[in-house]
């Protein structure tokens, strides 16, 4: 029988990447629309917030994906040098270990000659000993994501995802339309990308979708006020 | 016997949060770095560059410290929410979960009436049940660490080192210094920065000090240069 919470789906664009997706794509809408809000506030023009706002975009979106791969990777090799550890534990203290494991099930409610059979058995299989002091010990589960495929995914959603900010500026300086209102399109256009954005989130937590709207444009109207703000007030203090 | 590689500590300072002071202080550092160096490469003015900076420095802190708290807090929900399904399972499908725990006993190396015993011991406790499902069937790891906390370590690293690349700006502002070679010394102060951080980086992930201090200069030199070519690539085309 299939569980409902079973493991399920591979590949870049399965759901299995979808958390990759929604937090890499949170990240550079906010972060793009606080530079947005920031070079407004500061009454910057336009092409300093085009550049401004691209520069921000490739070198966010790049330290925040190869941060994430480094992160992912250091979690891997925490894993594998505690279970390191543990077989060298098992090889060098092996009476220590086996009691560890005696403890273990103990706490499980074994007892007597039913507990030294189980003991038996666990320990005489150096796999499913150190497999057992990890889970059960260390509490540590093996992360099974690949480092290169959520940093990937994270790069092209923050990439994706925080243009939309930006997307307004550089219609009119292509099409050279009105540049008034700039700011008000921007805005709207990032409300509904983090609505969207919001409406996965709650999705991958298996959340309300409403409160996954209401979180996202929360965090990023928070952000994109303070930036304005301090945009604003240095803007004043240097005048 | 105390193991080598024991859960310690506690508290806001201890070893506990220095993971999310390290990565909270990456990424204020080097966005900030980014903001300056693509302002330099758009041959910004001085106030211009303080304003970005610190209007960045905290919509970027905040947005990365709230999305922490809510990623951390999502993980706690998943792990509740399927606990809760194993509870459910328990009460509702006992016969598959009962297959289950013999199935995961099975390949540990048990059979035969052992085996009927290890599966009676085990299911006659509802926590040792779903406890063992959990890390067992769906290998999942209860996640220990402080929503607040992590979210508060990663506000105060990011503001704190985030801070640094701006610091020579601030100074000449201030003391009205000369404003030559400003972004060399934004280079050096930063690359200390980052060799410090670096260094944390390494003790954090028992790794070499050297691999930790050149990755982190690696990322945070290719994001600046990246930025400060944007900024340069952009304002050459508007000129």
């Amino acid at each position: 029988m299939e569980e409902p919470h079973g493991k399920s789906g591979s590949g870049l664009f399965s759901k299995e990447f979808l958390p990759e997706f929604v937090y890499g794509g949170i990240d550079g809408a906010i972060t793009t629309f606080a530079v947005v809000a920031g070079a407004t506030g500061a009454n910057l023009d336009i092409p300093v917030v085009i550049i401004l706002g691209f520069a921000n975009l490739i070198a966010d979106g790049f330290s925040m994906s190869v941060g994430n791969f480094f992160s992912t990777k250091a979690s891997h090799d925490t894993y594998e040098r505690h279970k390191a550890t543990e077989h060298w534990e098992i090889e060098n203290l092996r009476e220590t270990e086996v009691e560890e494991i005696r403890e273990i099930y103990r706490k499980k409610g074994f007892e007597g000659a039913l507990l030294e059979q189980v003991v038996q058995v666990i320990t005489s299989n150096k796999e499913v000993w150190v497999d057992t002091m990890m889970k059960e010990e260390l509490e540590m589960a093996k992360d099974q994501t690949s480092a290169y495929q959520t940093a990937g995914m994270t790069f092209i959603s923050f990439l994706l995802i925080g243009f939309i900010p930006l997307v307004a500026y550089v219609f009119a300086l292509i099409f050279k339309t009105s540049t008034e209102n700039l700011f008000i399109y921007s805005c709207i256009l990032t409300g509904v990308a983090m609505c969207i954005i919001g409406t996965l989130k709650s999705i991958v937590n298996n959340k309300n979708m409403l409160q996954g709207i209401a979180e996202t444009l929360f965090l990023g109207g928070v952000a994109a006020v303070l930036s304005y703000y301090v945009g604003a007030v240095l803007e004043g203090l240097f005048r």
